[in-house]
């Protein structure tokens, strides 16, 4: 049986709309990863009181309880003496700690502060755990019932001690068995009820369970097979949804779009360039985010002014005065204009108005233009997509990436 | 007294690591802009039981309670009915739901689907609030002593109904003092304990508190002042602080680093163009995600092949033989180039090794050169930053904005 596990974060940020809580996703997926899924997460504030309470409840309800934040030097980290209070500890200097704060100042070659040392107070009985990033060390609490960790709410310091410590500790305490399989079908460009509506059409093999998730702007199909020949139904099913889908899918499994575009032109051997308006250099940030982009990717040009266009892409003023920067021509120019300059199979232009300001009657908000060019011929395609600036600016992101991987398709 | 507020969250795509929880910050944050502070956030699985034991702990906890998720028309949505299980109702087609939902229908110009109808079942007693973006409305569900919203997981339609029909019901039902008035330094290039030390140097009116927050790459100071002329204090501490670390701010208050930028240059009427390498069209991404970059953005060139660089920004063969692509001369001539070539006053680039490949002994994964030309001068820096391509990235350009910013004010 595996055991149960509760995630509690602490802080006064995370409850006032500051800050997102990141850590919680990545400790679960990370948990997930060596077969334990997450229960409850729980965010409370900087509060001894509160955070105390939920210790208990939490250790109470879960085999395993993770902690982060409120763990450090400054005056609103409680978390220490929080585990302290929830199980009637004395807190007080512990040796261990201690010298895991003076080997990281060692480290960094300066003595900890003096107010460094208060990170070296524990609860008797709890075990620090090595920050190879940060001074204020990780805490380990167990009892015959309890796994308590409590770690630091900066992510790198956070997510070393959970890979160097606790992951390897939780697969050597307890028997995991590894999640059945699930494998991820990424779509863009088609509504949830319609892929519903689809998917029932479809014969897929026997218990294979489909779920849906919305990640702007994508439906994702989580698709998990169990019984006998598991794996195979499970591949079966992926190979049919997809088929079925194929105009729309835009990567798999943990694969972000941007991944499966670079992998599609790394494999074709196809080399890429950008023209980019109102994205504004999104579509370069998003081919560039994971390394290798230097394989197929020769430049991109944010011709955010007619003159960048004009210079830069060959844009003729023609074009610029009788049709606008956001038409057909344009972007049919930019693409046909980046290709030519930056001698790369691909050319790929987007032009719009991302808004919230410089619509009209006739070129509402979320008017974009796509456009790509090869040795052979140009496709532009007209959109109106909906919501704010930051998704207007993202829908066509990934428009234009789905329209390369079309091309490299057909 | 202000009410007290918990935030649930239903999904197993919370809790797997699948999907990160925005939607509880920005409710977090809407709320305190209306003088309401979150005391607990809870996320919780697909799961009937626990959800109806999550939504009864949690009502009798807290005054407010909303919800997110789990509301919809697919299999694992089960907010209704676990509303209805914790508070022993009756689930049943509602008529004022059922309107709601033909009304969206009939806007988007297609009836409703028969899936669709299921989001009429409401709880006996329960209310239907409007959902301007999608087919499921939200539910309101009130006792003596309790007020529950349920809201869809979409992060739009979350935002439509708690924007349209929540906030303004609580601004009516309860009397909200608006929260004391906080402002925020957001400092970079400067490490957490550093700051404290210096900040016990300064002579800063009394009863104003400095709190810490780390949000990647900077340094966040929360000021808050307490008791009689609250904001002449907070404002004079701002100063003070701004004044000493005046090296270091990048931006105040909600406004990001990029933003900040945005307004100095708009502000000295100075135009703007950008060469990036490493960065990959990032820092261009930045500065348009906000409107108004026209106003002093001319153009980026995203050269990552050599041939872009040699092409657009006239960088020199021996240059990129003899120092290589990532040196101070090319990042010099890269920044002289663009500006030339976008006729802009200043012109800025970065050149650097993201990594996680490409690092050699004598520049590391992690060096980068970031340049700033204008029509006087030309400064170069060098930086040895830490952490994956991302971060690198990120710090890249975050210090390539600084770098602007303390253009603009020298």
């Amino acid at each position: 049986m595996s055991p149960s596990v509760g995630l509690l974060t602490i802080g006064d940020e995370l409850l006032n709309g500051s800050l997102t809580d990141t850590n919680s996703s990545v400790i679960a997926q990370r948990l997930a990863e060596i077969g334990l899924t997450v229960q409850e997460i729980r965010t409370l504030p900087d509060a001894i009181l509160a955070i105390a309470d939920g210790i208990r409840q939490m250790t109470q309800a879960y085999d395993v309880v993770i902690m982060t934040g409120g763990l450090g030097s400054t005056i609103d980290d409680l978390t220490v003496a929080a585990v302290a209070r929830a199980f009637d500890r004395q807190n007080r200097p512990n040796a261990a700690a201690l010298q895991l704060i003076e080997e990281y100042g060692r480290k960094r070659g300066q003595p900890p502060h003096p107010r460094d040392l208060k990170s070296a107070n524990f609860p008797d009985g709890a075990t620090p755990l090595r920050n190879p990033c940060g001074t204020a060390p990780g805490l380990y609490f167990s009892t015959d019932t309890i796994e308590l960790f409590a770690l630091p709410g900066v992510p790198t310091e956070m997510l070393a001690i959970l890979d160097e410590s606790i992951l390897p500790f939780l697969q050597q305490r307890f028997t995991l068995t590894r999640l059945e399989p699930e494998r991820i079908v990424t779509l863009l460009g088609i509504a949830e009820p319609q892929v519903e509506k689809e998917l029932e059409q479809l014969l897929l093999p026997p218990e294979v369970a489909i779920a849906f998730g919305v990640t702007f702007p994508f439906v994702q199909l989580k698709l998990r097979a169990q019984g006998a020949a598991a794996a195979e139904r499970l591949e079966q099913a992926c190979s049919v949804v997809a088929a079925h889908f194929k105009e729309q899918v835009v990567a798999s499994d943990r694969q972000t779009i941007a991944e499966q575009t670079a992998a599609r032109l790394t494999l074709a051997g196809k080399t890429l360039s950008l023209a980019e308006s109102c994205t504004g250099g999104l579509i370069s940030k998003l081919l560039t985010d994971a390394p290798g982009a230097s394989d197929f990717f020769e430049r991109g040009g944010v011709t955010y002014a007619n003159s960048a266009k004009a210079d830069w892409l060959s844009v003729s003023q023609k074009i610029l005065d009788q049709d606008g920067a956001v038409s057909a021509a344009c972007a049919r120019a930019m693409a046909e204009g980046i290709r030519l300059a930056a001698r790369t199979d691909i050319g790929l232009s987007v032009t719009g108005i991302a808004g919230p300001d410089g619509g009209s009657t006739e070129k509402p908000v979320g008017t974009v233009f796509i456009a790509l060019a090869d040795k052979n011929e140009t496709v532009v395609t007209e959109h109106r997509f909906s919501g704010t600036r930051q998704q207007v600016r993202m829908r066509a992101a990934c428009a234009a990436l789905a329209l390369i991987q079309r091309h490299l398709r057909d």
